[in-house]
């Protein structure tokens, strides 16, 4: 078998990887720094797969960030396209990797390891549930430009989204900007199940508006696949749809971890200290695949995100390049576009806070603008705090123009303030941007009455 | 001399004295609060006028909050128009107050004196320049309706600003929009002289796009008007217009306080205490006729915003009716719209900032959305900070959709964060909001290597 030495290998190359390869290369010039990517495609934005389904991002192309020739040239990564990893030997610090083009393998040494094998759809064990003809997953830029492939060469009517998460909902939006019938089953009680009930039934108003059809506690029991179409067989009845997205969530991607003995905990994923390091010395793992720490509970948590992603690979890669830095943790912040609507979090839902907490909830209704000004939208925004203290513990908010007002609660959760102090905030007001009293402030000054 | 009997008395009726008085009534239903205003408009968004001259917003009925009837009959305050203080005795706690409609004069004792008689605009002194058929200040509703009624009626054709602050350039944008070819006269280097040259010169580029002609460096000498026009000679030529605005700035209405012996300090604005009380017991000023303590720097400022009048009015009411709160500060946080670019700021300017400490200063270029999201605009951050400590100072924005991001940077400095604390928080990402790295966190990295 071939054999090859270099100073830091990376696996996977999507956000995480790309983030810590390009960081090692930056902390240590001399480096020889390996990025092994099964996928053809490098260092791009999956985030952005919705607008390309949609239309209104042009070209897959778009979502690229870099190429695997561009990202060797810019940032000096020797990266292997079509080179799978087929285990780790984290002890003797070798990896096998297999060439795709012509199958050879190489017996590759490291100094140090950086795991960045992000996450994979999930695929729920239902009969006639696979990837096929008119099946979707919505994870890879491959599995994008297949959708969008078949959506452009056969105009399908119909379709049906298992799974009312961020994914799914953002794909209902895509969907029906191709003039699709959009249904989306989901088997908890309301779309969008991580939020409280309140905030799912602002996004469901925003679905009904927009003629997606929404099925709630359902199930899907089984999936029949004719030429034309599939039948799918759900706990309200039978539906038939041209095809069908799964969109019920994503796990990490660490089988190759965990059979090399690197532990994994939450939901399987690799378990990593502050600096992004292993169980074992000179491995590191980030990104999708990996844990992080809550930074208002301190817990492990598992919520893999593109923000978080790219700041832990930078984090990797320089202390695989031989600095010392933490990754001081996330608040699970996150936002998405349902149609016309924001929804957006930061923290900790009022569900998940009361089982930590005496937990106090907030929610108004305001305006994003001065109410004089035109295209003002409506905003309703919810605090999270625990009683008696006041301190704040999370937000969401649903309507216009709260993308960043999100930020506002986030940068206060990571100072650790109460909603007292976040309602003396001096705010930037202007007509055209919010009212006098911006909505968060509002929310504050009626929060601080209930702590 | 009729006499009268009050328990809190408010004198003026727009942001600060509506908030004070709704609060008082709140606090303590059973109090007698009266509140006298000798304009015949209350409680209206100062900061709406230049859209409703532009033309956004319809009437300039939308931009009254309430009328001194619905306030009257909502919260519960014996509001009188066309009242004027004509003096104030706080050592006998009463007020001469002059009812304008028949010049009747009341002698009115309180309990509870708030002085809420906000700004006026300055008019500098100029040779022929003084308010008149073709020349405008842009302070109050009544000036507003004016202006429109000249501009409705004589469709002027060539306007010229005196004075390239927030209300001059706002105007800039709301003259233009009614088809008039617009020039702005500015004493100063550039136009926005209190922020960062960096800003000025982004906000310059959007005003020549926009066809607005600048005259910085330039001081008007006299100013002739005929029937027809007006001439305006400056030091850079002689100007024709039909109209003059002059936007120069504002100064606190306090000649009735000092007249009564109250504490004036910077700029002549009431003094206050963080209770919002003055040098005399039972009496207290809030608003735009006040000071207020800057929070980072302690320091008591006179930085008159409608956020602040709101706010400072709250507790000022509050407190009148017995309660004991503190106002916690400014810092400047402002934000405005001048076409299509938004210029906003909170804390320090470098300049301001370098007077104070060893201040370093880190500005990047960014984008509002991820690069493949139709509407991206261009976003330059500025942030200021403590060399050493990194300590955050201020933040200036200039560009698409950063309204609200300037309050993340608002709440970072409220915690006292450093810009290596800016540069962990978990903010909010999609495509349609925000590149991965928001540009704030941009800012945070690249300066962070500055401290």
């Amino acid at each position: 078998m071939k054999e090859e030495k270099v100073d830091i290998a990376v696996i996977g190359g999507v956000a995480a990887g790309t983030s810590a390869a390009a960081a090692a290369v930056r902390e240590n010039k001399e480096a020889k720094v390996v990025l092994f990517e099964k996928d053809r495609f490098i260092s791009y934005g999956g985030c952005g797969i919705p607008y390309y389904i949609e239309g209104l991002t042009k070209s897959y192309k778009d979502i690229i960030v870099f190429t695997p020739e561009d990202f060797k040239r810019s940032k000096g990564v020797d990266v292997r396209i079509l080179h799978e990893v087929t285990s780790i030997d984290p002890k003797n610090k070798s990896l096998k990797v297999k060439r795709l083009e012509d199958s050879e393998e190489i017996n590759v040494f490291f100094d140090k390891l950086i795991i960045s094998t992000g996450a994979k759809a999930v695929m729920p064990q239902i009969d006639g549930l696979k990837e096929g003809e008119r099946i979707f997953k919505v994870r890879t830029l491959q599995d994008a430009i297949r959708l969008k492939t078949f959506l452009n060469d056969n105009a399908p009517k119909d379709a049906v989204i298992l799974g009312g998460g961020y994914i799914g909902l953002e794909m209902a939006e895509a969907l029906s900007a191709n003039g699709m019938n959009v249904t989306i089953i989901e088997m908890m009680d309301h779309v969008m199940p991580t939020a409280d009930v309140q905030m799912s039934e602002a996004i469901e108003r925003e679905l009904l508006k927009n003629n997606v059809r929404i099925m709630t506690k359902t199930k899907l029991n089984f999936v029949e696949e004719t030429e034309e179409s599939l039948r799918l067989s759900t706990t309200n009845g039978v539906l038939e749809s041209d095809i069908l997205l799964v969109t019920i969530g994503v796990a990490p991607e660490s089988e190759l971890a965990k059979a090399s003995g690197i532990t994994t905990s939450i939901k399987d994923a690799i378990d990593v200290r502050a600096d992004m390091s292993t169980n074992f010395k000179d491995v590191y793992s980030c990104g999708d695949c990996a844990t992080a720490p809550h930074r208002l509970t301190g817990e492990s948590v598992y919520i893999p995100l593109g923000t978080t992603a790219n700041k832990q690979g930078r984090i990797a890669g320089r202390n695989a390049a031989g600095k010392y830095e933490e990754f001081k943790g996330v608040l699970g912040t996150a936002v998405t576009k349902i149609f016309a609507l924001e929804y957006a979090r930061t923290g900790l839902t009022y569900r998940e806070a009361s089982e930590k907490f005496k937990a106090g909830m907030t929610l108004v209704t305001s305006k994003s603008k001065a109410h004089y000004y035109p295209g003002n939208r409506e905003v309703q925004i919810m605090l999270v705090y625990e009683k008696g203290s006041g301190k704040l513990l999370g937000a969401q908010m649903a309507g216009g123009e709260i993308s960043k007002r999100i930020d506002v609660v986030a940068s206060a959760i990571t100072a650790g303030m109460t909603v007292e102090e976040l309602s003396t905030i001096d705010m930037a007001y202007a007509p055209p941007f919010s009212p006098v009293w911006d909505p968060v402030l509002v929310a504050a000054n009626v929060a601080k009455k209930d702590v």
